[in-house]
C-alpha cells in the first residue's frame, strides 16, 4: 500500500475534548437487513474524478486540495498514483467497487492512440489491484464533455470528425469495462443538448444521438457486454438544456429509438432535483418502468441552481431513496459516489470524513427504510387507500371492460359521489418522523 | 348584442394629452403575410373561464373586477348574461373561436343530470350565437379540477366512484364539442398528479389516466368527433407533481399507451416555463414528434413560481412561439388566450386593453417570425452548421451503415479532429435585434 | 365546551392493525430541557385563520374541508363556533396563545363602523373564554390584503383614501390587541409592493408604508401598548416584488426610517425560502441584529415557488431553528403556527394530526438543539475557527487599532499565508447526524 | 498595434449570400440623445478578466478560445500582449473605458512583493497605452476569491493572515487605481459569505468585512482617491449565501456601518436576478437610495440557477435599464462589458460580435428609453395615480400632520371608500411595445 494516509493516525472528530476515533457510527458492512447484509443492500463506489481528480477548483477559484499524491500531474507515474491513493482509501473504507470516466485514467495525448495505449497500460495496473484486493468495476464511462473538441456536442456535434471521435471514445471505454469487468454502461451527455435554438436542429441531434447509442449497444454485445447501458438524466448544466432532462424523458428517448431493452437508468439525486423533481420522484418513475439500474448517490442544494455534488447527509432523503430500492427490489449496478467534497474540506482526513459522512447517511437510510417496510402503516395506508378498485365498478375499470357510456350512467344513477377519503399527509409524516426518531 | 360594453365609448391609452383611440397597432386581420391573412395565421380563441368567469381574485383577495354582467351569479341568466358578453366582446375584437370547459357555462347543480340539462339549454343558445356571428368553437374540456371530489384526482384519483364522474363528464364535454363543431379536445390533468409519494401510487394512478384517455377517444370516434385530442402539459400547482409535466414527457406518455395517433399537444407557455423550459422549447420538441396542437397562449413571468397566466406582452416570446408555428406548418388548433387581466386592471376597458396588448404582440411575433425566414440567415446559418454529415463519413452516419470500429478506425486516422465551427450566438441574436428593430 | 369533536373517539395512525391512539411521540409540555419547561421554550400559538377560518381552497379548487361548525358562514354565530371550537383545539392540545387578525374574527361588514361593532361583540367573548381557560392572545395584525380596496396596497395604497381604511384597520386591531392582552402586534405588507414599474413610484409607496408603521408606532404606546411590533419579511406573493423581502431588507427600512427600537422581526420559515434564504439563515439575520421577535413556524416545500403554509414536519430544519431561537435567548412573542393542513387532509382528525405532526416536530427540533449545545462540539468548533483574531495582529484588526499600510507591511513580511484551516462541512454534517439519529 | 486581429478583413454576419460587414447597426456614438451624446450616455467598460483572460472554461470542460495572443502564457510578455490586444479592441470599438482587477494584469507570485512589483511595471505600461490612446480607467478591484487562501473568505476569512493578504491587495489596488486615475474602487464579496451556518459566525465575519472597507476608505482618501468606492451585491455562487445579497441587503450594511457616504453600488443584472430581482428593481433600488454608481452591464438566464455573464441582448431589459439611467441623472461610473463571450463562440471575430450585439442593445435600450421619457405617457400614468395625495387627507398624510386616530375618523366618516383606479399595466405594457416597435 501507500504511505499517502500514514500521517492520519485516526479521523477524528474535532471540537470536543475527547475526539472520536475514526469510525462508522451507523455502516456497519455485515448487518443484516431485511435478510441481506447492509454491504449487499449497499453495494458503494468511489467515483475515481471526484475523488482523485477533482482539487476543489470552482469556477470562481483554483483547488486547495492537493491531489498530487507525491507525483507530477499529467504524467503516468501520477496515473498509477492515483490507483495506489484510490484502491487503499476503498480497502480503508470497505468500498467494493469503483467507477471511471476514461479520461479520469490517464492525461490524454495530443493523438488518440497515444491515450489509448496509455489506457491499456493503467488499466492492467488497475487489473492486479482489482485481483490484489477483490475490488470490483461498478461502471465505465466515456468523458465527452471535457475536451474542447466537444464544445457544441459529442454524438450531437455538428462536426461529423468530432461524432467519430466520440464513437471512438465509447469503443475504447467499452472494451475497457469490458476488460475490468463492469456491470455496467453509462452514458451522460452533458454536452448532448443546446444553448440556443437560434442555432440548433434538435431533431437531427437527437437521432444522432441514438445513432451512437445503438453502435455502442451493437458492439457491446458483440464483445460480450452483457451488462446494463445506463442512460444518467439531467437537464442543464454545462448546457442551457440538455436532451437527458430527466428520467421519464430518457425513458421516452429510449423507448422511441427502440433502445430500451438494453437501456436503464442510472439516477443521480443532484440531477432530478435540478430538473425540478425530488430525488424519490425519478427513482419511482424509473422503477415503475422497469428502468432502475443505478444510483448516483449525491446531494443537492436546492438554494442552488447548479450541481453541488456533494456528499449526502439528509437522512430523510437517503431513507426514501432506500424505501424505493428495496422496493424495486435492489440496483442491477450500485451505489456510486458521484461527490466531491466541499472546496473547504481539503484536507486528506476530510477525504475520510466525507465518505463516512455519505456512507452513514446511507447506512441510516437503509436501516429507516427498512424499517418503513417492516412497520408496514405507510404501504398499508397505499393498499387501503385505493381499495376501491377492487371489486364493483372500478375492478372493471381496471380491468378495461367498461366504455364512457356506462360510467356516465354509473355516476348519473349516483348523482353526485362521496368526497375520496383524508390523505393523511401529515398522519404519514409524522408516522415517517415515528419512524427515524422514535 | 348586450349593451354591456356601451359606456366605453374608446379604448384609450391614458396618461398623455391627445389619448388614443382603441386600435391595434399591429394587428390588421385581412394583411397578407407569407401567403396567407394574418387572421390565418393567427387563429385567436377567447377563453370562456379567464374572460367571463374570472374576477381577479387570488389566494391573498378576493374580486377586483366585476363579472355579474347584470344578472345573480350562480343562475342560469348569468350563464346566458355571459355568453351574450363574451360574444359581444370575440364580435368586437374580431376574435373567431372560443375554449370553454364545462363548468364554465353553467352553475354546476347538485346532481350531475341537472348539470348536464344546464349544458344542452346553454349550448342550444350558444349554437343560435355562433350561427348569427360565425364565431366558432376551437376546442372544449371538461374541468376536472374544481370540485372537492376531484381532490386526490379525477381519473387518478382513490375513488372508482369519482373516476366514474370525471368519465361521466369528459362524456359529456365531448358531446357538446361535438355539437359545437369544436376542433379539439383537451385533457389538462391539474390534479392528475401527487402531492406525496407517502400516499401515492403513482403506477396505479397512470394507468388509470391512460385508462380514461382511451375511453374518450373511443367514444369520441363514435360519435364522429374527427378533430385532435390534446394533452396539455404543466409540471405543478395546483398538485406538487403533475405527471403530464412537458412536452417530452407527455409525448412518451402518449407512446407508451398507444395513445399518439389520437392526441397531440396543446402547449401553454406558462407552463412550459415552469417545467424549466422556454416556451419555444416545448413548441419544438411538440413540433419535430409531429405533436404540436394547439396552444395556449399567454405569459409566465419567470420570477414568480406560479402560473400568472398573463397576456402576452414580450415579443421576443411571441416571435420565436410563430417562428416554431410557421415551421410546423401551422396549428391543427389554435392559439387561444389562456390569460387573465391582472388583478389590478379591473375594469371593462381592461378587458379590451388586455387583449389588444395580446393580440398585436402576437401580430408583431409573425410579423417578425416572417421576417426571419425571409432574412434567411438564420436558416441557412443552422443548414450550413450541420454540413458535415452530407457527404462521407458524416452521411454514412446518418445513413446508419457504419459501426463504431469503423468510426474508431477513422478517429485513430485523424489523430485529432478540428474544432466545429463557432457556435455564433451573438451574432444570431444580434441578426434577430436586427430583424425585430431595424 | 363544544360537541364538535365528540365523534373523535380517538386520534388514530391509520394503515396498521393495532391502531395507535391520539398522542403527542415527542412533545411533553412538563418536560425539562436546559432548565427550562419544554412547554415555556415552545410558546405554540394557533392561527386563527388557517385553523378556523381555511378550507383549503386553492387557485383551482374549492375547499374540502368543512369548517362552518355548525353555523352558517357569514354571522354572527359563525364567529361565535370558531371562538368555541378553536379554544376547544387550544385546549385539547395544550396550546397556550393564539395569533388573529381583525377580518379573522367577524364577517366584514359593507361599512367599517358595524365591522368595527362586530369586532367589539367577538373580543367580549374571547375574553371570557381566556379568562375561562388560561389562553391567551400572542399577537394580533390587521387583515390589509384580502378586501379588493387594497388591490394596489393599502400603506402603499395610491389612493389616500384607501390608506385611510388601513389606518382605521391598524388603529382598531391595536385596541383589540391591547384589549386582549396581546404581546406583540405584527405587519406583515402582502400588498405593500408592485406588480411592474411601469406604474409603480417605489420610493413614494415606502415612505407612505413607514408613515403608518411610525403612527402605529404613536398610537399604540398612547394607548399603552408595551409589546414589540413586527415586520413579517415575505418577498413576493401575491405581489411580484414585496417591499420586506426578507430579514436584511425589514432590518436595513426599519433602521432608514427610525423604527428599530419599537421593532422586531415575525420569521416565517416558508417566507424566508421564498426569499432564496434557509429559515435558519433569516433566523441567524434577525437575531445579530437583536431584531428576532417572533415565528411563524411552517415549512415551504423549495420545488414549489408558493407560499405552501404546511405544517412543519422536518426536524432537520426545527433542530435549526430552535438552536437559533436558543442562541438568542428565546423569542419575545412565540412559534405561530401559520400552517394549513393539506387540502386532500379535509377532516377533523386532521385539524388534530397536523398540530400533532408540528408540535413533535418542534419539540424533537428543541431536543436535539440542545443536545447539539449539550454535545459542544459544534459551538467548539466555531470559536476554535475564529481563534486567530484572539492576539497578535488579529486582535488588532479587531479593535481597529491598525491601518492598510501596517496591514500590508505584515502581509509583505509573510509572503504568502498558510491556507486556513479544513471548514470540516462533512464532520460537521455527521455530527449532526449522530446527535439527530444516534 | 498589435496585428492579432489583422486577418480579419471584416466582421461578417454569417448565413446570408450577401454578408454584412463589421459595423453598429444601431450605436453611433457621437448621435444626440436628450440632449447628450451616445457616448456620453453611455460611457462603456471593456472587463479585462473575461475579455483578455477568460478561454471559455465552464466547470465540464476546458478553455475553447486562444487567448495567448502569440505569447507564452503566465508570462510578463503574455501580460503585455493582453494590454496592446485590449488597447487595439477599445480603439477599434470606440471604448473609452476599462476595468480590471490585480490579478487580471500579472501572474500572481509566489511572493506578494514580487506580484506588487510586476504590477506596478504593467500598469507603467498601461499608462502608456492609456496615454497614446485617450483611453482611461473606470474602476480597478481586488481579486480576492481566485486564490485558495481566500477559501473560506477574504475579509471574512476566518485567518487573520489571510485578512492582511486582502488587506494588502486592496491597498495595492488602491494604489493602481489612483495611478491610473480610475473614477471608482469595487468590493465584489464573492467569498464574503458561508457554506453553512454549522461553522460560521455571521455576525464576527460582517464586522471584518466593514473592517476592511472602513480601512479602505481611510486610505484611499489619505492618497487622494476622490471617486467612490462600489459594492457589487451578488446573493450566492461561489459561496452558498453570499453577504452583500442584494441592493437592499448592501445599502442596509453600508448604513450600519456608516460607510454610506463613500460608497454606491455597482449593479450587475445577472446577480440582480439570481437574487430573484429584475435587473430594473436593483437598479431602482439603488437610485432611490442615492446609491445607483455603477453598471456591471451583462445578462443572465433565467432559466438557470448561475451566473452566466453573457452579452445583453434584450432590448426590453436595457430599455428599462437606461430608463432608471436618466431618471437617476447618470452614472458616477459607467457601463462596464463584465460579460464573456458563449463558450461556443470561441474565435476572434466573435469578440467583436460579441460587443457589438451589447454595444447595439445599449444603444437601442438608450434610444427607446428616451423616446418613453419623450412620450411621456408612462411618467404621466404615475403621477396621475398617486394625485390623492397632492391635497386633502392624502397631502396630510404626506406631510405627517395626521394621527392614526383622524385617519381612523375620516374612515368611519367615509364608511367604505372606492377602489383605487386600475393599474392598466396591460396598456402600459402596449404603450411600451408601441414606443420599441412602432
Amino acid at each position: 500500500m501507500t504511505e499517502y494516509f500514514n500521517e492520519i493516525k485516526k479521523i477524528q472528530y474535532e471540537g470536543s475534548d475527547s475526539k472520536d476515533d475514526f469510525s462508522f457510527k451507523f455502516y456497519n458492512p455485515e448487518q443484516i437487513v431485511l435478510g441481506k447484509t447492509m454491504k449487499e443492500h449497499l453495494p458503494f463506489a468511489m467515483a475515481w474524478w471526484h475523488n482523485l481528480c477533482n482539487c476543489g477548483t470552482d469556477i470562481f477559484g483554483t483547488g486547495t486540495a492537493d491531489k498530487t499524491f507525491g507525483a507530477v500531474p499529467g504524467t503516468m507515474e501520477h496515473a498509477r498514483a492515483k490507483v495506489d491513493v484510490g484502491f487503499e482509501m476503498m480497502e480503508k473504507l470497505g468500498i467494493e467497487y469503483f467507477c471511471f470516466h476514461d479520461a479520469d485514467l490517464v492525461p490524454e495525448a495530443a493523438d488518440i492512440k497515444e491515450t489509448n495505449r496509455r489506457l491499456d497500460e493503467i488499466t492492467d495496473y488497475i487489473l492486479e489491484k482489482m485481483k490484489e484486493t477483490g475490488i470490483k468495476c461498478m461502471w465505465g464511462t466515456a468523458n465527452l464533455t471535457n475536451n474542447p473538441r466537444y464544445m457544441s456536442g459529442a454524438a450531437s456535434s455538428n462536426s461529423a470528425d468530432v461524432f467519430c471521435f466520440a464513437a471512438a471514445q465509447v469503443k475504447k471505454t467499452l472494451d475497457l469495462t469490458v476488460k475490468l469487468g463492469g456491470k455496467g454502461y453509462v452514458f451522460w451527455g452533458g454536452r448532448e443538448g443546446y444553448e440556443t435554438l437560434l442555432n440548433t436542429d434538435v431533431k437531427f441531434e437527437q437521432e444522432n444521438i441514438a445513432n451512437l447509442m445503438r453502435m455502442a449497444v451493437e458492439y457491446g454485445r458483440k464483445i460480450g457486454f452483457t451488462g446494463d447501458f445506463y442512460i444518467e438524466p439531467k437537464p442543464k448544466e454545462p448546457m442551457k438544456h440538455q436532451y437527458d432532462f430527466d428520467a421519464a424523458t430518457a425513458i421516452g428517448f429510449l423507448r422511441q429509438y427502440g433502445l430500451d431493452k438494453d437501456f436503464k437508468l442510472n439516477i443521480e439525486a443532484n440531477h432530478a432535483t435540478l430538473a425540478g423533481h425530488t430525488f424519490q420522484h425519478d427513482l419511482r418513475i424509473s422503477a415503475i418502468n422497469g428502468m432502475l439500474g443505478s444510483i448516483d448517490a449525491n446531494q443537492g442544494d436546492l438554494f442552488l441552481g447548479w450541481d453541488t455534488d456533494h456528499f449526502s447527509s439528509d437522512v430523510y432523503e437517503t431513507t426514501l431513496c432506500m424505501y424505493e430500492v428495496l422496493k424495486a427490489g435492489g440496483l442491477t449496478g450500485g451505489l456510486n459516489f458521484d461527490a466531491k467534497q466541499r472546496r473547504q474540506s481539503n484536507t486528506k482526513e476530510d477525504m475520510f470524513l466525507a465518505f463516512i459522512l455519505a456512507m452513514d447517511t446511507f447506512a441510516l437510510g437503509l436501516l429507516k427504510a427498512a424499517k418503513i417496510i417492516e412497520d408496514g402503516r405507510i404501504d398499508n395506508f397505499i393498499k387501503e387507500k385505493y381499495k376501491s378498485y377492487e371489486n364493483g365498478i372500478g375492478a372493471e375499470i381496471v380491468a378495461k371492460k367498461v366504455k364512457l357510456e356506462a360510467l356516465s350512467a354509473y355516476a348519473e344513477n349516483l348523482g353526485a359521489p362521496a368526497l375520496p377519503g383524508s390523505g393523511r399527509q401529515e398522519m404519514l409524516e409524522s408516522i415517517l418522523n415515528t419512524i427515524l426518531f422514535g
